[in-house]
């Protein structure tokens, strides 16, 4: 089960029966709206404050994966997830209802991938049957309470990057129709020093490096195993940065072949400065639009490597640095896929 | 494995080789003094801030559980933890400089169970070898960012809790000298509607009280099974109303074996008003205290109940109830205890 330190190898391949995927009005307007299950023309969703329209995305993305899988929801026994607000009240709220076992997960964008792999992990070891895993993001509630300093009107350099609105959930089954999970790589602490909350990718880059070194090595693996290494939010300086290191380091992995979910979701044109970013830019991207391209058999492979920023507003304004962490989980065409 | 819905059974029976707690200067003048390995004369510990002295708290507590047991740092596969402090940064920048996989987890103050629970399972699926699991909690630091509204000098109400200044930690492991970790059941989201942040306790009441009926349910198991059910940081109230609700329901337990860590802590005559709190008020009781008495032979069985309340400062602000959850696990007496 376990290879080398960090690597956990899944023999019962536990499937991905159905995803679930939220997005806003400026995700609607972006480069894959069909990755989307439901999409909003506006930002509040008829709520109150933010943070209740981010729990609203959440809880249609959980209907949206229960619906479209063939269980009810009364057979998921646990939920893992988490988000970037204060305490991930909108993950707990939208699980307020439910009659799920709760775990509550916190690892900034990188949450994503570390609720994958710990659900995989649950399926495959016989702890449950049935697990969902997802997480959320609001453009104006996260921006408040995790970016900084980011006060609206506030100039950005063009390193920044933006937090998608949206919300996506997996549904993961020992058995069932669907790409299947080999395996997972978690993550470590990595801190390179870097203090700048205005380039979180450039920050996050040596993480993703790590992981996906640490991936290849303990699998033993080549990177051309997979067909796609999906980063989830390093936007383009992270990506570069991250393509630079590892070629230095003698990994070599094409342009065409090394892609982002926060390069992937919007338009050239749209204002999203150095790309997309939040713990949903990662499962959107993911569970909406690179799984249909296993599910469709355009592609076999792919490692989805979530990136976190580990900070808080409060340890940039006390002068600490950048902590960041990637979670990495290998998904292959699987079970009952042509 | 999994036992019921929510209950897993751990056959291989992970053992808790060794712990590691430290506490500030009201825990050393408190009750129990002995289940601190380290006890700090002020709460600053020389930090410039009260959340990075929070952070040394949890890297001391993490420093002790290794130094205590016979393995080297470098055989951690995993850390499992997380804090009240908005994104756990304390949590994240004390693993910053070490080599473990980081998985930070959230469920206010029931994130000790949950990373217990996980790191058992962890173990006992082969998934790791060693693995440490830890929470803390600063009064200074917290009381700020999470309990509301606190601001120094207001009064509280004598329901209101005192958050504990400590860490905790346990290193899981797959063989050794030390108690086992027999199963767990994870929580579920329980909310009764209540909106007071003065009488967390109360709110948390009804969500204890859930997990253990759901644990004695699934495990198949008595009450008097256990020699003690030890709640986290119930307090006064909380625990009252807990027994009354379990006795309602026809669980009767005794006073005598319904032990809270937040009433364990303090001398009646320390200013905690309803007894302590925080997350690591149910670490340093259950890892610092009450593991002692299965090591001494005192007690063969008890169930660990830590409880959270799931609210921030702003969902308070925003109108919002508490959301609940209690996670168990059970201890019992084992390997190379006589």
């Amino acid at each position: 089960m376990l290879l080398g330190k960090r690597t956990w190898n899944f023999p019962n391949k536990p499937v991905i029966i159905s995803t679930g995927t939220v997005g806003g009005p400026l995700e609607k307007e972006g480069k894959i709206p069909d990755a989307f299950d439901v999409l909003y023309d506006e930002n509040w969703l008829e709520q109150n404050s933010f943070e209740q329209a981010q729990q609203v995305l959440l809880e249609e993305a959980i209907d949206q994966a229960i619906k479209k899988s063939s269980i009810q929801e009364e057979q998921v026994e646990f939920f893992l997830g988490g988000d970037l607000i204060n305490q991930i009240t909108p993950t707990t709220f939208a699980i307020n209802s439910k009659d799920f076992g709760y775990m509550g997960l916190f690892n900034a964008c990188a949450t994503s991938t570390e609720g994958l792999a710990l659900a995989a992990h649950m399926v495959d070891s016989n702890a449950a049957n049935f697990v969902l895993t997802g997480t959320s993001s609001h453009n104006a509630a996260t921006e408040r309470q995790y970016r900084y300093p980011t006060e609206y009107g506030s100039q950005k350099p063009p390193t920044a990057q933006w937090t998608v609105t949206g919300a996506g959930c997996a549904l993961v089954a020992k058995q069932g129709t669907g790409p299947v999970i080999t395996s997972a790589t978690i993550g470590k602490v990595v801190d390179m020093g870097m203090t700048d909350p205005f380039n979180m990718g450039g920050a996050m880059a040596p993480a993703a490096v790590d992981t996906i070194m640490t991936h290849l090595k303990e699998r033993n693996v080549p990177p051309s195993y997979y067909d796609l290494i999906i980063t989830g939010d390093l936007g383009k300086v992270g990506r570069e940065a991250s393509l630079e290191l590892l070629n230095q380091k003698g990994i070599h992995i094409s342009q065409d072949k090394f892609i982002d979910c926060g390069l992937s979701i919007y338009k050239n044109d749209q204002p999203v400065l150095a790309g997309g970013s939040g713990a949903a830019c990662s499962t959107v991207g993911i569970y909406g639009h690179f799984l249909q391209k296993i599910i469709k058999g355009k592609v076999n492979r792919i490692l989805a490597v979530a990136t976190g920023a580990l900070h808080s507003p409060l340890t940039v304004q006390q002068k600490g640095t950048i902590p960041c962490i990637a979670h990495a989980v290998s998904i292959e065409s699987g079970s009952g896929l042509s």
